[in-house]
């Protein structure tokens, strides 16, 4: 069939996945439960979702084999219906035309060396020394700085800046707007003035990580920041110099790592949570949302800070008091002394 | 008169107010009470400021009825003083020249429909299958990818991101740096690693909605992230992927949604709050700074999370003691049980 | 020497220091304690790493006098380690060359003023009636709105966006993808819809500040926003209109201030802090990391706001007390009364 065509029969022999119903169902897309229509694919992972598969109109659902039951049209089975999912939908991207070359109106220094399968877009910079290696695709408007690397395969969407010492691995994808390799805030107080550090480290990142619109990573003071392969970060995420963050780790929008902070692999930073800096996290640490991590972690779990949102008219009382807790702890254990002593 | 000259009774005609004084009066421009001169307009609206109308050197002032007595000067009578006034300072803005046509250097795809009437900046990139509207103004450095666009009378003021399958309304405002469109954050997880959900759907933003400097908008997974009309986010927001927010509702700076939430109509979200995934917000809801939204919110009012800020010395008891809350509350009930047993 | 080498006793006297052991070592470079080798400099200035200066192969290390005797080979003396060694690595720094002229392909108005000296990178636009001061750098792809002053020396460092009404002193450094003088956030009410203030005020930038990557700085309502000299702003930092930050403050990643709040001079603000709206901060304040300041500061200190991190199953338990604090309050005066009253 054609691209963007695949029957039923065929998702299941290319994923290796087991099917029920109508193999020869020809299959054009995706769409959710509810919206999906009868030449698109669907799925049921969360089990909340469940009410709106009996309705579905969706040519063919992704799903558990318990869920088999309930599911009115055709149906391939899958451990995780999730990731399954997520490798099929991959075959419905239509990832906009980077024909091999270099772009008229692109500015690359003669002392850059750009593979010839790479892709370079309109108004890019590519510096002295950078190298962008084969199948590397800059969409428009990216700059890459002196000594700066792009692995085969990496994607730089549109706008990216790197800006000096950044090599990125291989399949790294980096949206609009991130900055990579800037200056780190390290500054010296000299009586009544601030003296900058020179930022002489640089940027690695390693293969498969992703980097979201408008996230910052500056570079290392002396020696590198760190990111190792598949690690995932959101938009507007701001990494500091000489952080190091595990492979796999995943953070969520708006999440901050001050400098010199050693993250674990596999974990996972809830959105606009923050980590100060020079601590460490163990692997497998998990922090929820706006949480802010003040102390080293050194066992895997989940961690929290904050309290519970209220209506303004009582959060205030009791925020109020809690100004004072120390004081009311105070009173509650002169109290408790009283009654023993009674 | 000219341009940007008008008589204190050519304003009040033009906006249906009326006046006290010297209707002959020219203004030339605008200013704050305490630093307005003769030939310019200021505005009370705020008691706070009342102090400051006695003494102010403006040409013309707009304010209510009630603080007629205390004016010096000749007066445009408001209802709604601040509103009257953010009518007439339009006046006296100088939007930055917009020629119609295409910018040499901008990079436009023959796929794309650019009307006649637009003005194509510096360096712009237009994609294949974009259309830019008549009267739309892209500034300087602007891209607009596949299959975007951009409504009438719209304006991206400089150095903006439109990926792809984004569709702005008629006067939308983006200020620089934003970036519209881009994957949203999904990923599934195969036992030891990360495969990337593609993101197959747009962002549909509404008319007249205003989004700020460096805010970034996902596209949906697979429908579309939405903005109703007259949504006004300030710089540095986050809305992630299938996010819908209902009209008239404004975010201050910072603010974060996380992935599937669907904010009502008339909300006001305040500086650095956030809101997580997949939780609904009723019309007319209110969060207080810095607040974290974690359950829907059913009912109209305000809502508030955190705690007061003090004396670092003092909040540092507090803050220890909030660790234990729990078990203070359980000798608080051991000691009431005690008592009543008495 | 050459450029980038320096002796020992070179140093010694170039930085006004005393210096112990070899003065004819070479020194080409700076590196940490841990990993210098025998032709880089070092710095001992926190005790924490006392214990890496007796293994340390380092050429020469600066320290304080009290750890010569730990020192295992050439030492420079400093009473401010920090601030001797933020001077000497800065002899090591190898800035981008940026040679005097317009690049061609950048986009330069025929009204603007570009000193001879200055150096405009590859797609820079440069708008009419503004002023690019002698020695100023601007890296690639940077906007300089319409009336904008670039001051002498300063460097914007790649894809910085002034929109109008910008003025930066003399030696102000600006990171990637910052943002200066976009529209303040200011909005009335009328009746059903938002009506947008004119943003008619500017951005005055003093000499020497320093502007991270992806920072938005508004340009006033009225009057400018305002930093004075030597205002250090990390990344993604967000500073509304109308904002007035004193001389030397610094502020750490992801900090947000409101509009017309004034900062006072010697102040740090800590990662992700917030300040709301028209509040006064006095000199030396320091706000810690994701605090919220809700209140004007009248005197020097620290102030903190926020709860513990904690694991998130302790962590639960807690909050939803935190939810009736009040009550338990209420509760523990009662017990208290009770037993006054036996």
């Amino acid at each position: 069939m054609s691209t963007f065509q695949y029957t039923v029969a065929e998702l299941a022999e290319r994923f290796g996945l087991a099917f029920q119903g109508d193999g020869q169902r020809v299959i054009d897309g995706v769409g959710t439960l509810a919206g999906a229509g009868p030449s698109q694919l669907s799925f049921l992972s969360n089990g909340k979702y469940g009410a709106q598969l009996t309705g579905s109109r969706a040519g063919v659902v992704v799903l558990r084999e318990e869920n088999l039951g309930d599911c009115p049209t055709a149906a391939l089975i899958a451990k995780d219906p999730y990731v399954a999912y997520a490798r099929i939908a991959a075959l419905f991207e239509r990832l906009p035309a980077a024909p091999a070359g270099i772009h008229a109106s692109a500015v690359v220094s003669p002392a850059a060396r750009v593979a010839p399968g790479a892709s370079i877009g309109p108004c890019c910079v590519v510096e002295e020394g950078a190298v962008i290696e084969d199948g590397a695709v800059l969409g428009p408007h990216c700059i890459v700085g002196a000594g700066c690397t792009v692995g085969a395969q990496s994607r730089l969407v549109a706008r990216v800046t790197l800006v000096t010492r950044v090599t990125l691995g291989k399949r790294v994808l980096v949206h609009p707007g991130a900055v990579i390799g800037s200056d780190g805030f390290g500054l010296a107080f000299d009586r009544d003035h601030w003296i900058k550090l020179p930022q002489l480290g640089g940027v690695r990142i390693g293969d498969d990580c992703e980097i979201g619109a408008n996230t910052t990573i500056d570079r290392g003071a002396l020696e590198d920041t760190v990111l190792e392969e598949d690690v995932r970060l959101d938009n507007q995420i701001q990494i500091a110099h000489n952080v190091h963050v595990g492979a796999h780790t995943a953070m969520a929008g708006c999440a901050a790592v001050a400098g010199s902070a050693k993250i674990g692999r596999y974990c996972m930073i809830g959105g606009n949570a923050g980590v100060l800096g020079h601590l460490e996290l163990a692997d497998r640490v998990t922090i929820t949302a706006k949480s802010l991590v003040t102390h080293s972690i050194r066992e895997p779990g989940e961690y929290s800070s904050g309290v519970p949102l209220q209506e303004s008219r009582l959060w205030r009382r009791n925020a109020a008091r809690f100004k004072h807790l120390d004081e009311y702890v105070r009173r509650l254990s002169a109290l408790e002394k009283d009654s023993n002593n009674e």
